[in-house]
């Protein structure tokens, strides 16, 4: 089992956006500028620093433009910085930073499409490609999500047919990467072979990211499945940084933790320094005051703490 | 991808013996017998509801024989019942109850064995073996747990061969099935296949079970490979009841409705119906006045208040 493994994947860390995106409380810029720098120096190659959506829709993101001024030139030349970039108007802020990847994002399902964006996919397409025109003529690199693609809070399981078509589309608009989401992390591993079995073909292994939400648990199943497959880009959050907004209290994105470890286990190289990027976890969870899902950062903190119990005692 | 999954596994459930052995707070007799009829009316073939080790070690389980003597004619007579033994002291107490099956347990590292039960593995078998044979003798069925088989909290990452030989001890004992543990929840899919491939050959797979913890999120992944190996036994715990006692606030057990959701993805039939399940998880939360760490669980629970919210607004 398992002789087929990719020897090297890389991690997009999403939690400065993804995550911090669904913190009710304002963190300060500061503190998410050095967040940012603490993930990056774990090694982490690709980090999704803010999004250029409406300050209205999201007022936690709204200082994206100062954000980036403040951190950008602070990371390592070789991480790849990239933002949301929802429609003109918010590439017109992107395009005063020195962020270096667009990131695009639509539904795979009409009805969260609609409920989302208040756009049908076809009127999304539209929008997405309005920016990644634009974008690549500028030369920048272009990611796009796709959200819902196993499974949606409003019509159940959706079909592959509808990916493979966005996808196509996408692949039209000269889009570099395509990630596909599990949005409420309702996904098992035998839909994810199915659905990334037929893009494989479609949209290339080279260009296929899996982001996977651990809401049922499953989301290193739905990896395993996915690197067996021979995908080699996985999306995953700080900690698990980012609630799911279907069901408060569960889990949101994969903690990227958790998939470090478990890929270090199978000796697939992620670059990352697991012990940095839990200094890193700890940290958000100082900023944020409070205790994030993450399983492997619980059970750091968990040792951490029976030690100091133990030597408290001894004293 | 996975042609060749099993039609069908046996789960068995664990969380009254394992997972409320690390209560701290008393659990009535009567709520632990309430909580075994719902799991049971799930349709849980195999339940390991208490243990016979002294009253002493484990004051929530004294009340073994009591509890067994208040549900064991309550449960369908198809259900399993079964009984953690430690030695002919405690299997003297089990043979007044209508307990079905002998559970025997012992560690695959020695720092473990002799933290755990002060015993070396070779004085472990000795004393496993003395329940063993009086146990056959009288017509039980008997199943041994081997625990820490993959990584040692003392001893770091354990290799096959001390688990096969002791894996051979047991069947020369004629135990019926041999669960295999990742008691801190430690391992990898690659770990998992190495030492399913080595046992498959020596105890064959219809013996073997897994028992994995979700302490780093990678519990279904483990499942996921186990199932590829062709393993069609696995333990769990309802709601993930039970904490890993070398990480205090970190999981423990893998819970049995996010092992249910998977397989059933997966279209591997376990007889049980998820949504009784729930209803037992919800069950136990009440009885334990607490929330459980099982993500399908909390899943669940999240929907069903962001549903009554609605409701509330919408009066």
């Amino acid at each position: 089992m398992f002789q087929s493994l990719p020897s090297k994947v890389k991690i997009v860390e999403v939690g400065p956006r993804d995550g911090l995106q669904n913190e009710a409380e304002q963190v300060a810029t500061n503190h998410k500028a050095e967040l940012i720098e603490k993930i990056a120096a774990s090694g982490l190659g690709e980090i999704e620093i803010t999004s250029f959506v409406s300050p209205k829709w999201i007022p936690q993101l709204a200082d994206a433009l100062e954000l980036a001024q403040l951190v950008c030139d602070k990371l390592p030349a070789n991480v790849v910085t990239s933002a949301l970039v929802p429609n003109l108007k918010g590439y017109e802020r992107f395009k005063q930073t020195d962020i270096k990847q667009v990131n695009l994002f639509m539904s795979a399902s009409e009805s969260h499409s609609k409920k989302n964006i208040n756009k049908s996919i076809d009127e999304a397409l539209v929008a997405l490609k309005e920016v990644a025109d634009v974008a690549k003529a500028d030369g920048y690199r272009v990611r796009a999500y796709v959200s819902v693609v196993f499974e949606c809070p409003y019509e159940g399981k959706i079909s592959p047919e509808p990916v493979i078509k966005i996808c196509d589309r996408l692949l039209e608009m000269k889009v570099d990467e395509i990630s596909l989401g599990d949005t409420i992390g309702a996904a098992t591993p035998l839909h994810v072979s199915e659905v990334v079995e037929l893009l494989a073909e479609n949209v290339g292994l080279e260009k296929l990211a899996l982001h996977f939400h651990d809401t049922r648990g499953g989301a290193l199943a739905n990896v395993l499945t996915g690197l067996e497959a021979g995908v080699k880009i996985f999306d995953s959050s700080l900690g698990g940084l980012g609630g799911c907004p279907y069901a408060p209290g569960a889990s949101g994105n994969l903690a990227t933790e958790d998939l470090v470890y478990m890929l270090h286990g199978m000796n697939v190289d992620t670059g990352i320094n697991l012990e940095k990027l839990v200094e890193a976890g700890k940290f958000a969870q100082k900023i944020l005051n409070k205790n994030l899902p993450g399983r492997y950062l619980k059970a750091c903190l968990g040792v951490e703490q029976k030690v100091q119990e133990k030597e408290k005692l001894a004293k």
